[in-house]
């Protein structure tokens, strides 16, 4: 297998390295040829070449059988609104030429880290939450307008019946491998986008009788999902809203820094945890590697159909997490016997 | 003082009969002449009239002094996406009419309520937020169109800079008087709107250099509000945001049957429940009246300028949840010693 890793900005260097490692170590362990190749993005792509996402690296991502990616972004970028180059451009573009169409976000709680969370233990236990976002429509692709005299901007919000289709039947086929359950977010009360989305997830819907379907506003999924995450199985919604809702259920696992995400669709499947570039703590050797790990084992599962293998990552990760091993960012005050240990060391 | 009654739908039209009682009784015991009128919108009003905002709700609402309005929404027209009239139309248009382009939502957290939310007390405690959530644009408000052959919907997201420079100006009037910090949310870095929204509070951040200014992205934000809210005082964002961003915040408050709004603007002050119509348990006596008594507080205080009068009423919420009754929302079965209550005893 070829797999292209795109380390990316901040702290998605440090990261990918381990994620990387831990393929290499699973390659060794099982006998599987794993050939890496690498590639700029976002920031640093902008620094070497002008462009977020340089063809080459476009090519690489055609040809590679699957993609491990870090993270993105630079506040230099963030605090100019006038900047018309950014990172994000980077990540946005190779979503939408790839077809990377869905985007698959575990939200994996591993017991050791309960009381990592600021959510109460007795809400979080048993939580189970698989996202699905939708990840090239929505008002991050539909056409940007900004007057010339900087008084008015605008982003359209749209949705093709194809799109939320397509994502609608890769949700409704994993809640069947699980509670069959399939809760579809949206805000159909206010928007035309949502309420095509309605129509749509309800015609699917009947297509899959055996699993129970409810809509909710994303207000109150975003409330919901702090007052009592449990009753969530499948979590099915567009871009922005899933944007949102993944950030917030981050919490749940207990820190961003566990998260991984899968993007998958018509091309090359994009690994990737779900953090940012984190600049703050870049370089220092402080931030968690277990989503960049954890990613590594959505490939090995979602990519390769190596299940077994994915399931020896994971476990190691819930190991170690037994035996008291904490970066800062699930370090918690609470079980002082904790180890605080680096990114290396957790790596 | 002329107030409007609004009740609206569902629970609207419970909770709002005691949030007219506290305002008589106030007006009684301090000796304020306020006169009451009464009008329908939303589901309500669709049932009666077909428009779910009657023009003469629309004139009763124009030349009142202030108003208080209960819920809206109905379970009918959420399940049917191809409904062209709908409740929510009447409290979007009326919003508009009025120039109510600032919905302030106060995260007030009593002691007494640590307990029920499903955040953990020491996370909670000390957490004060207002937010600022701007209430007449965004994608609320843009176009919206639908595809003859149903397969495409679009919404614009827009905004005018006069629309965030005079929302980000009482939000940054409103810090002074509070911790002096203010955190402005957006999505900038892929929304064209979120860029000149951020360019704007950039710019009028400059006449406030004694607010300290933080720009964050609304996934941050979202996962912030649970990880530490106490690092909130003033949030400032956009309609879309602020809708999703205080539904959420309800979960710091214990429920969403605690917190009040009031819209401000142009015209008549608009004060309401941040809760929904909640049609499954209206008629039976179990709603939170709390919500409303509050929105009532918010009324003295903001729209009469009667802060005396605003104390009172929110010290005896406080000293009703001190003295242990409860209704079902913000009961807790840790402490069994609680009293539970219906809508009726509460209020
Ligand atoms: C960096 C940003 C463009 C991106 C997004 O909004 O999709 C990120 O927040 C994510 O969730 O992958
Ligand atoms: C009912 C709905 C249109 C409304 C909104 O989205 O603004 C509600 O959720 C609110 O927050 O007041």
């Amino acid at each position: 297998k070829n797999i292209l890793i795109i380390p990316g900005d901040g702290i998605g260097q440090e990261v990918t390295t381990w994620g990387k490692q831990v393929l290499e170590t699973i390659a060794a362990k099982y006998g599987h040829e794993f050939s890496f190749d690498e590639a700029i993005m976002g920031h640093t792509a902008i620094e070497a070449t002008g462009n977020p996402l340089p063809d080459e690296t476009l090519e690489k991502a055609k040809t590679a059988d699957a993609i491990l990616f870090g993270a993105i972004g630079h506040a230099k970028y963030d605090n100019d609104p006038s900047a018309k180059v950014r990172p994000e451009q980077g990540l946005l573009k190779i979503r939408k030429e790839l077809g990377l169409y869905a985007n698959l976000r575990p939200i994996l709680l591993f017991d050791e880290l309960l009381e990592a969370s600021s959510l109460k233990p007795e809400i979080l236990q048993g939580t189970d939450i698989l996202f699905f976002r939708e990840l090239t429509g929505d008002v991050y692709f539909g056409e940007k307008t900004r007057s010339d005299d900087n008084t008015f901007a605008s982003d359209l919000m749209n949705y093709h019946r194809y799109e939320v289709e397509r994502i609608a039947r890769k949700a409704y086929d994993a809640a069947r491998t699980r509670n069959k359950k399939l809760c579809s977010v949206d805000k159909a009360n206010v928007l035309e986008t949502s309420r095509l989305w309605r129509d749509v997830v309800q015609e699917i819907a009947r297509e899959y009788p055996d699993v129970e379907t409810e809509h909710m506003f994303i207000d109150n999924a975003a409330m919901q999902l702090v007052k009592n995450p449990k009753k969530f199985d499948v979590v099915l919604t567009a871009n922005l809203f899933g944007d949102i809702l993944t950030d917030e259920a981050s919490q749940i696992a207990g820190s961003m820094g566990m998260l991984a995400s899968a993007s998958i669709g018509d091309g090359t499947g994009f690994f990737e945890p779900i953090h940012g570039s984190a600049h703050d703590i870049a370089g220092q050797n402080k931030a968690n590697p277990l989503a960049s790990i954890l990613s590594a084992a959505l490939m090995l599962d979602i990519a390769f159909g190596l299940q077994e293998e994915a399931k020896t990552v994971t476990e190691a990760v819930a190991d170690t997490l037994k035996a008291g091993w904490r970066t800062g960012d699930i370090a918690n005050a609470e079980t002082p016997a904790t180890h605080i240990l680096g990114t290396n060391e957790m790596g």
